[in-house]
């Protein structure tokens, strides 16, 4: 008999998550059923979105439920299986999250493609993340030939990606913020950014103005909060601002004011468009085609932190809400 | 010779202006020169948007220059005319505000169609307020059929003819907000809201909330703040806003916080949208026949508040901005 790690909500977090609020279980594996997989899971995501779900507060997905296992995005390889789709070996996507071992109906896991890229890319680079950067900025934005662009959060999972999907479509100059100076070394040097900036250095509306001075055409938005009021400050006529998250007030237990300068959508024809990446799922045929040909062929580069230990998912998680990673965090059990 | 009463800008008001910022000036028109026109003033428009231009800071239009008459819309009869185009008795639009006589080439008139309408609706139901509203509505917010529509400061000059106007796109129910028990009576008996409410008598949070117990999916914005904090409440996933105007803060001389829940765009992907009409003259056509239609027919009804007077302009401009009038406010020179 297989055993699986797995780590499940026991609490409603109030403000910050603490790992009281979670619980690790040892599950006793039943032997497979008809057309089932069992699965090692190689990496396990941890993703911004999840904090939501460990709300009561309806949101775009559901809330997880408490003394369930916590679910979300993992890649891995078949270790057993009574399906003839997915053979022993067989890399998979699935939704089963933070446990080392996933079992169930084999229509549960996708089949990725064997290629030279790690599979932890198809959490991150090549799969939602990435997409999430290409639809904010194509779709929600409408990015045209010639943008200026700021991407908030710019060394995150999304972030880093979204910068150089920008330059991909056209964008003539790319500006990007993020919570350190090696960061900040990081997007200019690895990611292509045109200009970036510590936001922790000084106000992020006075930092923003500074190296605009043309003003912003779009705005990629994974921060939320002084972010979003300083590109609003910023955005040109007819400007879009795509919003993504609002990783800055995830934790919050009161109401923030919002921007002081909303007045300027009506004044400069403004559009702020929040989506998820469930709407624009209908991208994801040209997205991985051209992310894959763009990773393949180096003209894309991604990073990932990552952490060992499927016990160390809470603290993984905790520290990604921290900014403590670049680019993708994962978990490898 | 003829003289022209005319009210200029004498100084930028510092929030709430004051009839000192203005004087009355006699100009004394000179003989016409080739293809001129002068124009007898009949109705003469006080909108929102002049705030705007008295003051020094860029926005959509150029402010006003000092010294100079206020320009606007303006509706009268060609007295005088040495154009072939334009004989007298022809019916004008033009953009010399805020003076009883004017005078200009002719090219600067445009001639108004002879109907059973007075030559006031031009400014108003079938003139850039109405559509301000068609635009807004229908291709800002993609107002579809069967959507649930709020529009606050529904008894205004775009407001009355807002409900009106979604209504005849598909709306299943239109919801308004007004000032007076007066006004709120007059959205429901006049203008075919479903419901409707008194924005002094409660927070706007608490009863918008109480008459859209299925939330809604589009929201017309003339009044900002408190309002569209309510209304990001209520708008459903996938919820639209056209932001038309924010009257609540044009005469606020500090940075107001702006909605403490702007999270809610990302949780249920809501769209923002600010606009001008001027984006949407393209409209122009499709609106004035379905418009003049209406009218016509009587199934879309429009009111006036006229105040006597080019002396009085800024008395008018003012008291509109303190929403003294229901529908359209007009200087009857």
């Amino acid at each position: 008999m297989t055993t699986s790690t797995q780590i499940q909500l026991v609490s409603r977090p109030v403000g910050t998550p603490t790992t009281e609020d979670f619980a690790t279980v040892q599950v006793e594996l039943p032997e497979l059923g008809r057309d089932e997989v069992r699965v090692r899971n190689e990496y396990v995501s941890v993703d911004p979105y999840m904090r939501g779900r460990m709300s009561e507060a309806k949101s775009y997905v559901p809330p997880f439920d408490l003394g369930e296992t916590m679910t979300g995005g993992a890649v891995g390889r078949v270790v057993e299986s009574t399906s003839d789709a997915l053979p022993v070996g067989s890399a998979v996507l699935s939704s089963y999250g933070w446990r080392d071992v996933a079992q169930g109906p084999a229509a549960h896991f996708s089949p990725l493609p064997e290629t030279e890229l790690p599979l932890s890319v198809f959490l991150g680079a090549a799969g939602m993340t990435g997409l999430t950067a290409y639809a904010g900025l194509k779709r929600v934005a409408g990015l045209r030939e010639g943008d200026v662009v700021f991407i908030s959060g710019a060394a995150g999972a999304v972030g880093s990606i979204a910068g150089q999907v920008a330059r991909k479509l056209g964008a003539s100059r790319v500006i990007g913020s993020a919570g350190s100076a090696e960061k900040v070394a990081l997007l200019k040097d690895r990611y292509g950014y045109d200009d970036a900036f510590n936001y922790k250095d000084a106000p992020v509306r006075k930092q923003l103005r500074e190296v605009t001075p043309d003003g912003i055409d779009v705005y990629f938005d994974n921060v939320g909060g002084d972010h979003l009021e300083a590109a609003l400050d910023r955005l040109n006529r007819g400007g879009r601002a795509a919003l993504c998250g609002a990783i800055s007030q995830y934790n919050s237990t009161e109401r923030t004011a919002g921007p002081d300068n909303m007045a300027n959508l009506v004044k400069n024809s403004l559009t702020l468009e929040g989506f998820i990446v469930g709407q624009h799922q209908d991208l994801q045929g040209e997205f991985a085609e051209k992310m894959t040909g763009w990773l393949a062929d180096g003209s894309v580069v991604f990073d990932e932190t990552v952490v060992d230990g499927i016990g160390n998912s809470v603290r993984a998680f905790l520290d990604m809400m921290n900014g403590a990673n670049t680019g993708k965090m994962l978990v490898r059990p």
